[in-house]
């Protein structure tokens, strides 16, 4: 941070900002260079939002979990995001990215992730100009995305599911799983090729990790006593409502970054004006989301549960990811809010199908996310429902079978489960030896 | 997301990149495109600061309620950013920047919100490039200042109000009452022909937000047993001092949006140098806002109370809203100081006037907006007392009129306020059915 | 917020908007000028992040201290912050900057902070091109940094010391200690002309205020009861492990603006793109911190330890920051990884020299700090070992020294430790009068 010791730029700038002084016509910028600088940026903005969702389905998740396993599922989030970043630079990114030309485990450490410093390599400068932005902006905005991935799984399948096991899996979806169907869309593979579309990954990112988090709950079981014998689902309520919201604040502020970069390139006065119809758009469903929820449960039930406005909420952003751009405002509002009337009814189907999703991550990333993609073509001519319908199901099918093979695997060799009575007295205890709130709950735990 | 798809852009960058393959000059940027570019991106980041303040609030008022009304206060949130987006779709933005030529209620569902993607359509790049930035961008950093405003409502009325009642408000604050007085000013209505000034909002956004609240406490009433009948005072003390810290944290950061992006313009050098000055200024004025309270609270109280210091740092932001621009940091300092003095003698005062302000909003965002207006001139040439006050009373007539009317026929309708039974037994249980902390105060309530 | 009274902007956007009309080329942006936006919305945007890092250290401090002293805890944080900013602009930035020309007291009130709106003084706008940012954005930038170096310091001291006499540290720490250390370096004096290397601060900035906690940890003494007469270190676990996540959370992503904008400029496609190899790198030493705690820690202890895998993220964050550009990203996986063992290894050795370091600062901040300074030659061929480790102890021994007397000074003149009685009783019900979770220790407090 040396403000005062950048002689060389200074002395070229000041040569600039004086032309009297050196003779010289005042030296103008190029397209290029401008679009390289704002095509980055809007890379770096979009990947620091979304890195922070990582926070925010930490904060979603510890607030939902009863505060036996509130620090386990602390660890579990900062520990996935940190194993994403790392697989994702392993093996992710070339897999994703030029698996289908170079072979998946080609070049493994990403060699392409950065330039030099200063694009100093002889030709790199052109070579960077001629893509538009930096690798490494790049690399970073998709990590985020492949670490989104690996958040959603974690919510279903808290409160039951051991520490590495889960760990182990999130190797696996970050550095395989998610590659592989994201190579056949944006890694302009067969997908791509027959004209499938989304945007943002409302199935490539979303579906894929409900899907991942769908096959694990049901090899995993629900927690013990979730559903009694009588058939009844036990209610056991999130140990946070505030965190729970503070949460959804932070994925919906980190989803301006999740579809509003997705438009690649700021460098246009067109670019910039779709990154804004993207972020009216994505703001509306949300809206839209939210408000369905609360209407249709004060119809239903008389009451308006806060967490399903949340989930809503969510719902309704994911709903519009697939496609943010091309619909009208009306047309968003009306996505997002089918997305939330998704949550309202596919929350209590999950539990009389006794699949037990902890925070209703099924709902809203996987049941939302196919609704979203199924959807494009309404709004995006260039889309077809036949071909928005096989990629829901190829992606679908492959995750769900390769998440459920792993989990099986998992399974039958180290375990993934938690015994019950480490359930009972909660992972915190068991696992990870630290209480979330060792001071708040010293009369016993109620649940 | 398909990097490697963009065949047309990549050419024409090759070409752009490697002139002598082309035999072309460089291409060069214009002035007004990237004039453009940073114009909408300052609506974008500031937006999604502003849009995060949302989440601010909600923390603040979580932490300063009891717990058995948290549930409430975060469903309140969420609920009241969702219609304020809907509402300002809607009607809001329309009546309040056509309002004085294109009569109030002659363009609903926002026409003019959104571009055509990509700039498609004909002549509408010609178009935008007039204005200097993106309708979208625009739409989104107008509608959280419409959101940011029925916030401030939220927090007065706490722990005594019923869900729906507060909804239906919300609905017509944002739809109508903001965007009405909004028009007077920054839709260059009567007030900005009288050269009335208020740089960001501390009357156009914090005063009407405070005096919709001030009505509201007054029809709705104080809690249950906040006055006793010997005039004392009883405590409430809200359930998380962290969560309202953070949110305390999360409004300042978004203050650098609110504030900043309200140059609305980053295109030139000038620009931005002056949204560096506002940044600089609005973070003295908060700072010199809690070092104010800290003192005085120490001096007057021999003790600190943490609360009053984050509404200190609020009073501080709110002051310099109207002027972030024009004064020096020493006149921000002053400004900012003088806010949180506000604060530590008006709380007092408002509690001897038996009004029930939960979190303290109508020092912080009615009492110091007011302030803040007023001392413009101090600092800003172009500025006269009279008008200011002209402008605060005639916004704040118009707020606390027609809010205290729509209060009245809400109370007489269908009823704002919970029964005692519920009041007591929390809205969380009697109205939400979510508890906050369900495993935290099963020694049941204190309060 | 005028968005339809910009006459003047307007009428000449329009003619360059509209040539033909004018009889004008198109005006071109000048390479001074787009560079002078880009590197000032650099800072504003880095500076907004590492603001938010104050809300960082509260929710993490907030998160690891006991109940009875999380309102203390919110109390000191937006105080810091808040002094931290005042300070910085009566004398700290002049020190800093200008000290080794002008005399250290020679120019209060930071006279070079803000330019005159709109750049409209008279050579004003070729003075700032020249320098090639705004001035007040620079100045915002620096500014946080100072009130980072504070915040490490309110960690290691919680629950026993004093409001009073910790501001007052904080007051000398932020306008003279930080500053002076800085200038030696970043204000371009003795040990830059060395070529003592520290791109943002490992040791500027983190070791400061590391060196700062730990004199004031010694002359402090340990929290009553923390260490046993047998030598037995007795847990006192933090209150809220989600609020010290959340904290972790916030803290990395303000990193990317602390690392991130230290790279002074991106005005041009280089620098652009060393701020995208600097968010890698800063991303992945964290993560490697991350999964080599949680690894040492299975390993060791069978369990794994959440506190220390957040530490773990910080120790990461703290250890590139001497070198986020130069370092490959393997290299930097490396940093971070030994960064996370020092966490595992440095913490119970501090609890063996009976040093109480409430929230791990120490390790993570000072010795993190350390290595990550002594290892920049590794990947930095500028650097020399030698000179690293000069640097390391000349600022270590002055800022140790320093701090070791104002910490002595005030312990001999106003006391800086509270009773025995007011700190079993807690900090929050003996100093702030506000218990920061009235309503769920009612039980009593266990610790």
């Amino acid at each position: 941070m040396k403000l005062f010791s950048l002689p060389t730029l200074a002395a070229s700038l000041a040569l600039l900002a004086f032309p009297a002084m050196a003779q010289e016509t005042p030296q103008f910028a190029t397209v290029v260079d401008t679009a390289y600088i704002f095509n980055t940026l809007l890379f770096l903005i979009g990947g620091f939002l979304v890195m922070w969702m990582a926070a925010g389905f930490a904060m979603l998740e510890a607030g939902l979990v009863r505060s036996k396993n509130v620090s386990m599922q602390c660890l579990k989030n900062i520990s996935l995001y940190s194993i994403a970043g790392l697989m994702f630079w392993l093996v992710g990114y070339n897999l994703m990215y030029d698996g289908v030309d170079g072979g998946y485990f080609g070049s493994w450490f990403s060699p392409k992730v950065l330039e030099t410093v200063g694009l100093g390599a002889e030709g790199e400068a052109a070579a960077a100009l001629s893509t538009g932005y930096s690798a490494g902006s790049d690399w970073f905005f998709q990590m985020v995305f492949c670490a989104t991935t690996a958040s959603i799984v974690s919510g279903t399948l808290a409160e039951r599911i051991k520490l590495w096991p889960f760990l182990i899996f999130t190797v696996i979806l970050t550095g395989f799983l998610y590659p592989i169907t994201g190579s056949w869309e944006w890694g302009t593979g067969w997908l791509d090729a027959r004209g499938f579309s989304d945007f943002a990954g409302s199935t490539l990112v979303h579906s894929v990790g409900g899907w991942a988090a769908l096959a694990g709950a049901i090899i995993l079981g629900a927690r013990s006593g979730k559903y009694s014998k009588e058939g009844q689902v036990v209610p056991m309520p999130g140990s946070s409502i505030p965190l729970a919201t503070l949460g959804t604040f932070v994925l919906w502020l980190g989803w301006f970054g999740f579809n509003g970069a997705s438009q690649l390139a700021m460098g246009t006065i067109g670019d910039v004006s779709d990154i804004s119809r993207i972020f009216v758009n994505t703001n509306m469903a949300a809206a839209a989301g939210v408000v369905t929820v609360i209407i249709l449960l004060q119809i239903i039930y008389k009451r308006v549960d806060v967490t399903m406005a949340l989930n809503g909420a969510l719902a309704g952003l994911v709903s519009i990811t697939a496609e943010p751009l091309a619909p009208t405002i009306l047309q968003s509002v009306v996505i997002g809010a089918v997305g939330g009337a998704i949550v309202v009814f596919a929350v209590p189907f999950l539990d009389r199908m006794k699949i037990d999703d902890v925070v209703g991550a099924i709902p809203v990333h996987l049941i939302a996310g196919v609704w979203g993609t199924i959807i494009v073509p309404w709004s995006n001519g260039d889309a077809s429902y036949a071909t928005q319908a096989l990629g829901i199901v190829a992606i679908g099918a492959f995750t769900f079978i390769a998440s459920g093979l792993v989990w099986a695997v998992l399974k039958a060799s180290i375990g993934i489960r938690v015994s019950q009575e480490e359930e009972l007295l909660g992972l915190d205890k068991a696992e990870v030896g630290v209480e979330a709130y060792p001071e708040f709950t010293a009369a016993g735990t109620r649940f």
